[in-house]
């Protein structure tokens, strides 16, 4: 069994998915509080990844929690497998959805100027919004990467 | 040596490359004969992402075509950390460039209908070119998942 920071069954690999979590549930209240997101296909996206990274990695943090009271090992072909695939595709997602929300962020910010004339967007709010998720998703990318080497060495 | 599907100094790796070439330069192409393009930032830093893509992976296609016609080994730990590094920053940014571009291009098409009323916007260029650069991005995708396997089974 191979003791790498951020693996499955460990205190730091618990620590990374909670703060996955804890990052995509404030980047989906920021921008659920921003009004007229919701006219902008990016920032919807941007909420339905974040909601899924948060059940996620919810469901990874509670089989560490498990793993961790019990004192199972998690770090077997399939489960490895497993985590790999669903890290990774949710890790592309969230990328996805932060670049295309960022996208539009800045084309209103920049390039047309919306955050200072009528009518006003709550251009802070998306780029808060986006920055939290970029966290989380900054966050993912550790795992993703953790678990792939750990199925590549197991 | 391993020998895996798209390794350096192989016909297959040589193909991807080569691949991510065509597909970066057609991208750049279509988005720069797409005129108003340089009214928003994300249609920019595509071109430049896509620049920086064609710029590593020919030189990676020069790379594999010598050692293809030398017969050289680059499988060795310092070429394949190199490999890694360079492959995951561009992929990254290739990707994170692709979406900007691909949620401005639906905030236009979609959530605006900026395609069918005037001042028009050149959408079916755009969408062609983050189409071409998606392909392209997937190519370099598989490129950097075959050099990170190798790095951590060599």
């Amino acid at each position: 069994m191979k003791e790498l920071f951020g693996g499955p069954g460990r205190v730091s690999g618990l620590l990374l998915r909670l703060g996955q979590c804890l990052f995509g549930c404030a980047s989906i209240g920021v921008m659920i509080s921003a009004p007229g997101f919701f006219n902008s296909t990016a920032f919807c996206y941007l909420i339905a990844s974040m909601g899924l990274e948060v059940l996620w990695s919810l469901g990874l943090a509670i089989l560490d929690l498990h793993a961790l009271s019990s004192k199972k090992n998690l770090q077997n072909h399939v489960f490895l497998s497993l985590f790999v695939v669903g890290d990774w595709v949710t890790a592309i997602l969230s990328l996805s959805a932060v670049c295309a929300a960022a996208g539009v962020t800045v084309l209103y910010a920049r390039d047309l100027h919306s955050c200072k004339k009528p009518p006003y967007i709550s251009c802070n709010e998306f780029q808060l919004s986006v920055a939290l998720a970029f966290i989380s998703w900054f966050l993912l990318a550790i795992s993703s990467h953790v678990m792939f080497w750990l199925l590549a060495t197991i």
